[in-house]
């Protein structure tokens, strides 16, 4: 991991979560850093949620301190507002900040009573234990129902020297495109405006987290903040923010990827193109229904390739098509031809369909300029036993 | 169970499926009778659908027979056109009918070669045995992944005597508001014309089969068949037919809701209420995103009271709230009211949510006129049993 210069990192236990795994955490800039964030887009609105969208506005984007918690949402809440406020005054306050500059970010259950004095009493902690050293250890605390860490890191070389990008992120179920109970983190030590960073995020986020599904539930408390220290004094040129910009989005499209190989009972990332459709748009929506069909999602988990089920649910996308221009590929096979069964090795097929990752690839022949890709997993039982009893 | 006058009905075992039994059936009316249907919206449709709208459109709203498959959807296949044609003349030439008054409709898997002989071969065996007593037989007949036959039937007595309606449903996967895999068959013996038909169904059909979800997913399939016989020789006065229609409306809200509590895996049926809201679009889409929501669909296999994921689903419809309007409540239990936590008996509530029937109820306080109702189903590991490994 290459981790960005000029930010400290902490974790601890706190006692929100019923189990003893750090569920608090902090991120620190050594100096405020130029941020930009995008949020749920969702009506039902987390605390954390509407404070950190009004103290980015107030600090004119910038963070000073990133406070996170997992295992409770602090959201619909008759307290939410205040537990979110005072937790975030009293990061300030150890850190001297003001406090505009603390954006509080919250992933857990929701409608269960948060309380403050378990985050209050654990930033003395956090403030001591900050470290370069501990990203991991905030990568793994902001994890809930994740089986696994999900990190990414880039580093570029600039004309003026190297600049480092390392992102974090979490979540697993209830992920739909426009963001989902996901919190993603994205640092960078190279010197970028709050505007310049805002650009890179809308195109990055497109591409990444909002072409991700596991189960078409979008929450109340989904967070991406991007930030830049400036720690590495290297200011990218113009074309070199094009570069940075890509860079970013590599990162980006790898933490997507890990929380879709990772779904809720998952056993597989699926990969889902649509090529050659009119527009991007119209691509987009072919991959999506597609990307969000529990039937296509059952088939793949079965090792099915069921590729009716794909050309079904291309057809009630919303797009207007022909059936008999659309070719079908599992994992580089074609399955379907014009819309009819393709001859192929279904045994052999099937054994490739067991591999961890699937590639869906929709084809329209009419050879428009439109493509997508969406991110999926499996839909196995796994996914009913974890929702099932998640919360109680 | 009141079976309309004027119809007859066969079934038979035509080797579609695998295992042995009846997978070709025959409705008939006594003379031509009056039509009207809705078919899936879907941009793939199968061979039988394209077929049947022609048919009708051809015939000007008559239908002389419907012939029924399961086991083999007839769709996305090279030779389809030509086995739904054959089939239907067939057909048309043991009743003596002109073709265009033979209706197809066909379930089953999608992208399978079907044999037109197996269906031209069952055809002389099912004319023989023609009999008004042969409904259910029918009925089952139909069914693909269903565990139940699924009918409804009501009478009505008007000014110039009784007329009766029935129905018969298959479904319980696929499905998805505009119609699923789902074939339905409804029938009256009142003297109606296809104008009042096609009216009447355009109601009942959103309220009832555009009002279910199972998966989400819908079907190349769907066919809603409804048809007057007028062997009542009741025809019922201008004031009448709303009462008509109302009660055909019950007949399709019964089969939805039977569809519904027979969704795939599925062990209760889920009513979801939205009132109180601006507009009816906007009820309907709020109770269709809760109603669709894999995590409030799990939470209630699992008689989890979660009313924060009936909240986020809400809160992600598209429709704009402020979530301190709005109350819920689960088996009429107020579990959320202005947006935050109800005290209630969670072991209590837990018990009544283990029941064959869960109601979920979404208030806004604004008192808006909007409202609507959606079916479905809790999501349960058989679910992922039965789509996992249904086409192999």
């Amino acid at each position: 991991m290459k981790i960005p210069l000029g930010f400290r990192f902490a974790s601890a236990y706190a006692g929100i979560r019923k189990i003893e795994k750090d569920d608090v955490a902090l991120i620190v800039p050594d100096q405020p850093a130029n941020a930009a964030a995008v949020f749920t887009t969702n009506m039902v609105q987390a605390a954390p949620v509407r404070l950190a969208r009004q103290n980015l506005k107030t600090s004119k984007g910038q963070v000073g301190a990133v406070l996170i918690n997992a295992g409770n949402a602090n959201c619909a809440t008759r307290t939410g507002d205040k537990v979110a406020e005072t937790s975030c005054r009293a990061v300030a306050k150890a850190l001297k900040l003001s406090a505009p500059l603390v954006f509080p970010a919250s992933t857990g259950v929701i409608g269960v009573e948060l309380k403050p004095a378990l985050l209050t009493k654990a930033v003395p902690k956090l403030v001591e234990e900050l470290s370069p050293e501990k990203f991991e250890a905030v990568a793994s605390a902001i994890l809930t129902t994740d089986t696994r860490m999900k990190t990414a890191s880039e580093e570029v070389q600039f004309n003026d020297g190297p600049v480092r990008i390392a992102g974090m992120t979490k979540g697993s179920g209830m992920i739909h495109p426009n963001m989902a109970t996901t919190l993603a983190f994205v640092m960078t030590d190279a010197v970028v405006t709050p505007k310049t960073l805002r650009e890179i995020l809308k195109t990055g986020t497109e591409r990444s987290f909002n072409s991700l599904t596991v189960d078409g539930d979008m929450s109340t408390n989904d967070t991406l903040l991007l930030m830049a220290s400036g720690a590495s004094q290297v200011k990218p040129l113009a074309k070199e923010k094009e570069v940075l910009g890509e860079v970013i989005t590599w990162v980006l499209e790898s933490l997507a990827e890990q929380i879709a190989a990772d779904g809720e009972g998952a056993r597989k990332l699926v990969v889902v193109r649509a090529v050659g459709f009119k527009t991007s748009e119209d691509a987009r929506r072919i991959a999506r229904a597609i990307a969000n069909s529990p039937l296509v999602k059952t088939a793949i988990a079965g090792n099915d390739p069921n590729w009716g089920r794909i050309l079904t649910a291309a057809g009630y996308a919303g797009v207007p098509f022909d059936p008999s221009d659309i070719d079908v590929e599992l994992q580089k096979v074609m399955v379907c031809t014009s819309g009819l069964a393709a001859e192929y090795d279904e045994p052999e097929l099937k054994k490739k369909l067991d591999e961890s990752e699937v590639r869906i690839r929709v084809i329209n022949k009419k050879n428009g300029k439109g493509e997508a890709r969406f991110f999926t997993c499996d839909l196995t039982e796994g996914y009913i036993r974890i929702n099932g009893s998640y919360r109680t």
